[in-house]
C-alpha cells in the first residue's frame, strides 16, 4: 500500500500562495518518497486565484467570459467548473468581475464602481447548469453592496420614481424599493456558498466602507458618504425583505457583495476557509490518506483559534489521522497546537536572517523542509521494533 | 523494549557546551518520551570542561589534586576517574593545572610558564593504579613544550653543564641533553592517550609560537623567541631520540604540550573527537540504541569532511542506525549530509533572527527541537502500515 498525504496548507503572506504552498511540499516530499500519493487542498481565500487554485485542486475547467468591468469597461473574466465533485459546481471569484485590478487608478471612485460583472459570472455559470456555485469574495474593488450582481440577475433596484438605480455604491442612497419578481428564476434551484471573511461586516465603526474605502481610493468625505449609502441599503433590506444585515459576518466582504449575495439571490455566507474545505471534499478525502501536511505563515498561541492548520487537524482528527504543520515562523505560545490535533510542527527557517530574507526565499526553505519531514518519517518507521511508552 | 537514544553532539561555538547541548536535547525528548532511554556522549575538545564532561557521561568521580601551576603558585587542579570502563582509565586536562586562566593577566609571559602541575595530575592518576590515560589539550597558558610536566615525571633536562632546566619556554633554548633513564617507570605500563587539536604543530609558520603566543601575552620579540626555543628543542629531541616532531600534526597542542607527551613519556596524539569517541566506547554502546542525534553550530558541505555530525554517522551508519543532527544553522550544500549517514538534519530556528539573538536562545530552541524530533518519530511510527516505496 502506497503512503498517501493530503497536503492541505494556506498560503504564506507576502511570499506564496496557497497553491505554491502546497506544490513545494509535494516537491520536498517526492524528493524522498518518489511513490507517495500526494492529494493538494490549497486553502485559498476567496480573492485573486481562488478560482484557478480550486480548478486545479480538483482537476476542472476554466471557462473564459466577457463581462462588465467595475467602471463599465468591457473584460475578460472567467469562472471554473471543479472535477470529480458529485454535483456540477461552479467557482466564482468576485475579483475575475470586479476587482481593484480592473479599476484604473487614475479614476478609483467607490462611489460609482459595480458588481455587475459578477452576476454575468453567476449568470453564465448557471446557463452551463451547474447545481451549486461557490463564490469567492476578496481583493474587490467595488463598494455598491452586490446591487450590481443582482441587477445583472434580474433583481430589480428601484428609486422612488421606480427607476432602476445606476451603478455604484453612490446610488444605493436613493433606494426605495426591492423588487425579486423578475429575478433570474434558475437561483431558486442552485446552492451558492460564499467564502467570506468573516470579520467584514456592512456597517457600523467596522464597516466595510469606513475600513475598505480608503484603500479602494475613498476620501474622507467619500467614506461617510459610502457609510451612509450603506446604511440606508441596510435600512432598506430591512423594511423590504425583513433581513437584518447590518452585522452579520460577512455582510460586508467585499464592499458589501456579501449583503447583496445573502439578501437578494439567497446566497449563504460563510467562513472563507470553512467553506473552502467544504467544496473541496476534505473528509471526504482525509479517510483516503495516511497523514496530512499543513502549512501556515505563522503557528503560534492564536492558530487553535481557528486558524487553518488547526482546522485542518481539527477535521484529521475525527480519522485519528497524524497531522504535521510547517511554518514560517513558529511564534509565542506555540506548545499549545500540541493539544489541538497537530503531532509536529516546525519552522522552515535554516539561519539567522531578516524576515525579508526569508520571505524572498520561502519556496526553497519550504521545499527543503518538507523533504525533511520526508526523512524524518522514514527515520521514524526505521527506528527498530520497540514500543514508544509514555505516549 | 523502550526505545534507546545515543545523543553525541558537540557545543555550539559561543552559546552551549557539549554536555549542556546532550542536556537539552535529553530534556526535549523526555518531554514527549519520558520512558525513552537516553545515553549522553558529549564530544569535547579537551580544554576547559573536559574532564567534567567525561567524567559525568560516564558516571565516573573527579579526584581534586594539589599542584604546581604555571607561574609555580600552588593550585586546586584535579582529575577524573571514567565511570563502566573496562580497564580503569584516568582523564586530566592541561587546562586544570596549567590554563591560561591560572595565569594571572599581569604577569603573562609564556618563556616563564609551566607545565609542571601536568606532570604531577598525571602522577597521581599513576598513583591510583590506573591502566589507560586520556589528557585533554586546549585553554593552555604554557608554552614549555611539556618540558615541566615531564620534568614532574623524573625525565631530566639539562644544559651543557649537565643541570636541569628551569621552568618555562624561554629555557629550552639551553637544552642539550633528554635523560629518560629516571623516568617514572610505571609509564611503561600505561596506555596514554592525547586528545590534541590536531592542526596545532610545533614549529614553522603555522607553529604553536606565532599562532597562539599573542594570545597567551607574548611581545613580538617574545614570540620570536619562543619559536626559536621550541625549534631547538625540536633539534635536540631529533638527536637525542630519533624523533621527527616540528610539524607532527598535535605536536603544538597546548604551546607544544603535544611534543612532550609524545617524545618524553611516550603519549600517542589523537585528533580530539576521534579518541574521545573511543574513549567515550561510543562504538560499544551504538549497538545498545536505536537511534542517534548528533548536533553541531553549522552543518553544511564541509561537515562531511570530519566534523562531529559526520564522524558520529559514520559509526552510526556500521550498525545501520538512523542518525539526526541538530543545527544551529544549515549552510551552504548541506544536503550532502544525505550522502554521509545523517538522515535528518534540521534547524532548531523558528523565527527570523540576528545570530547574536539566536544564541542567546540557544537552550531554548534546542530543547524544542529536540521535542519535535521525538514527536515526529511518533508521527512516523503512526502514520498507517503503508510501505515507503522509493527509498
Amino acid at each position: 500500500m502506497t503512503l498517501n498525504i493530503l497536503i492541505a496548507p494556506s498560503g504564506f503572506k507576502e511570499s506564496l500562495d496557497a497553491e505554491q504552498v502546497a506544490d513545494c511540499i509535494e516537491v520536498g516530499i517526492h524528493r524522498v518518497l518518489p511513490n507517495a500519493r500526494t492529494l493538494k487542498a490549497p486553502l485559498v481565500d476567496g480573492g485573486e486565484g481562488f478560482t484557478k487554485a480550486l480548478v486545479e485542486a480538483t482537476g476542472g475547467t476554466l471557462y473564459p467570459v466577457e463581462v462588465t468591468g467595475p467602471v463599465g469597461q468591457k473584460i475578460d473574466a472567467f469562472y471554473g467548473l471543479l472535477g470529480g465533485t458529485r454535483y456540477k459546481t461552479a467557482v466564482v471569484e468576485m475579483a475575475a468581475a470586479a476587482g481593484l485590478r480592473h479599476v484604473p487608478t487614475e479614476i478609483r471612485n467607490p462611489l460609482v464602481t459595480t458588481t455587475y460583472g459578477v452576476g454575468e459570472l453567476i449568470k453564465s455559470a448557471l446557463d452551463a447548469g451547474v447545481e451549486r456555485i461557490l463564490i469567492g469574495c476578496g481583493d474587490s474593488g467595488t463598494n455598491d453592496g452586490g446591487a450590481g450582481m443582482a441587477q445583472a440577475l434580474g433583481v430589480k433596484l428601484l428609486d422612488e420614481d421606480g427607476n432602476q438605480l445606476g451603478f455604484g455604491g453612490g446610488e444605493l442612497i436613493k433606494l426605495k424599493q426591492i423588487d425579486l419578481s423578475e429575478r433570474d428564476p434558475r437561483l431558486d434551484w442552485v446552492q451558492i456558498d460564499v467564502a467570506c471573511n468573516w470579520h467584514n461586516v456592512l456597517c457600523g465603526d467596522r464597516g466595510v466602507a469606513r475600513v475598505f474605502g480608503p484603500q479602494k481610493g475613498a476620501s474622507p468625505a467619500t467614506v461617510e458618504q459610502m457609510a451612509l449609502a450603506l446604511e440606508h441599503y441596510a435600512t432598506v433590506i430591512k423594511e423590504n425583505l425583513d433581513l437584518e444585515v447590518r452585522e452579520l459576518p460577512g455582510s460586508g466582504a467585499s464592499g458589501g457583495l456579501g449583503t447583496g449575495l445573502l439578501a437578494l439571490i439567497d446566497a449563504k455566507l460563510h467562513p472563507r476557509y470553512e467553506i473552502v474545505m467544504q467544496y473541496l471534499e476534505i473528509d471526504n478525502l482525509l479517510p483516503k490518506v495516511d497523514l496530512v501536511i499543513t502549512a501556515e505563515g505563522c503557528l503560534d498561541y492564536q492558530t487553535p483559534k481557528g486558524k487553518i492548520p488547526a482546522e485542518v487537524a481539527r477535521r484529521a482528527k475525527r480519522y485519528n489521522l497524524p497531522v504535521i504543520a510547517l511554518a514560517g515562523t513558529i511564534g509565542q505560545g506555540a506548545e499549545v497546537n500540541w493539544q489541538h490535533g497537530i503531532d509536529y510542527f516546525t519552522s522552515i527557517l535554516t539561519y539567522p536572517c531578516q524576515l525579508q530574507d526569508a520571505i524572498a526565499d520561502t519556496s526553497n526553505l519550504l521545499t527543503n523542509a518538507a523533504e525533511g519531514i520526508a526523512r524524518l518519517l522514514i527515520v521514524g518507521r526505521q527506528v527498530r521494533n520497540c514500543t514508544f511508552s509514555g505516549w
